[in-house]
């Protein structure tokens, strides 16, 4: 596998960064996963997009205009001859003097790789089991809408979810709402609507939430943003999770509250695949 | 300057980490930030104490037993020929497959690598202005508790201290309390006792802390832990603050506001300093 570092093109062995990358040390940076089908990056315009936003409240200086990262992300995928996998995209504020201040650090690491994927099917939707994680994440924090490297709370809380036998976490903010799971946004059905958290609660803009948001409005049923206690994806008519890497999720589960799975769920993947296949 | 990666001491340029290791990914790791006098680790047996128990709650296996490890940060300080400076020392959890679970990455990365720093001067303590960060830090949240690689919180914190012309930043928690500088612990002077927050508040429990936990009991005025809104330390005979790198730091003002800086603040550094050359 060929990866892309600082602009070049280097062998799997050679992609590498300083010990003293500020990503290594601090998490200072942030990240997008991209899903490729067809040897196509899906809706990365989005995601370079809010990448840009967190640059922005980062204070980093991405190292390429959009366009041009655009086609050297196009150019890892053609060079790999990837047909079905994951690109990833690592910005850090690279190297700087020792401690906190970003000051002297004006130099980002831009890396990016593509990782194996299996081509998503249409016709069959995956389905996970969630727990709750233990720890609640703060209600409104900043942070929360841009897509950092510092996945600590991400980690543990699917850590703890795998420890249970379950498949991803459920994550509630400090006032015990639904926020999103470790690795995807949240949607419920509930008297025929589809809800999910606003992002105020604590949510990242999810590219694949977003477009099934738009799948959902062209069916002449608009998502509505409401805030949820854990007790009401409890007693939803159906709870799905949506992210990148594998479109929309069923959820069979939550804490072990067996969850029901309207043809709706397999519907909303389909239509997701579709998409996926015809950009 | 020779660094230690993984067990070998490299040249500079050769200390690099994977692009998949995941401290670079997500900030997955831990770090401590280590002061060498006289070609000495202080209080080295406290920091890797510290370390851990962050280990621990991060569930990452540490590559080196703790004697193990103690004896490869004091080769690398000979080596080096370092007499004062700063070592830090990063662990984080490794390589793995893609995605936040960390099962399958059981090969933590160790770094340790040395930064100059100028001896600390007795008679000399530093002074500090501060300015309050706009954004708060979970009360209580189980993390604050180890030094995690995960610091964007800090960082922004800094950065937006030093946009106002200060030197560092006071976080608060969501409660409104005090709870530590962005990379020092928090102290102050109120009719004649000493406070400082409690660690429950959200607060590293710092090795500098301790020490200065201990001088002020051997003095017969031992240091009270108290929640503290930002207005009393606004009314504070003196604050100070703490930190392995240059000790006791007098606050000379907060958020504009001058503080006063009694003669108690250069003897508890002096006291640390006496301390740091005695151990």
């Amino acid at each position: 596998m060929i990866a892309f570092v600082n602009g070049q093109f280097v062998a799997e062995q050679d992609a590498v960064v300083s010990v003293h990358d500020r990503g290594f040390l601090y998490g200072d940076g942030l990240f997008e996963t991209i899903r490729v089908a067809r040897a196509r990056l899906f809706r990365l315009d989005a995601h370079l997009a809010r990448l840009e936003q967190g640059a922005l409240a980062l204070g980093l200086r991405l190292p390429f205009p959009r366009a041009e990262l655009a086609a050297h992300a196009d150019a890892l995928v053609q060079r790999n001859e990837a047909a079905e996998a994951v690109l990833r995209l690592t910005v850090s504020r690279g190297c700087g003097p020792r401690g906190y201040s970003p000051r002297g650090a004006d130099r980002p690491t831009l890396v990016m790789t593509l990782h194996p994927a299996p081509a998503l099917d249409p016709a069959r939707v995956h389905h996970w089991q969630l727990v709750t994680a233990t720890d609640r994440v703060p209600a409104g924090e900043r942070l929360a809408s841009y897509k950092t490297a510092n996945k600590l709370v991400n980690i543990l809380a699917r850590r703890e979810a795998e420890e249970q036998g379950a498949d991803e976490a459920l994550l509630l903010n400090t006032r015990d709402e639904v926020t999103e799971a470790a690795s995807a946004n949240v949607f419920w059905l509930q008297a025929g609507r589809i809800f999910t958290p606003s992002l105020t609660a604590g949510v990242l803009p999810g590219i694949t939430r977003s477009v099934v948001q738009e799948i959902c409005a062209g069916r002449g049923m608009p998502v509505q943003e409401s805030p949820a206690p854990r007790a009401l994806l409890l007693a939803a008519e159906a709870v799905f999770v949506t992210q990148s890497v594998l479109g929309v999720i069923a959820v069979r589960s939550l804490d072990g509250h067996p969850l029901p799975c309207p043809p709706l769920v397999a519907e909303l993947h389909r239509a997701f695949c579709d998409l996926l296949r015809a950009e």
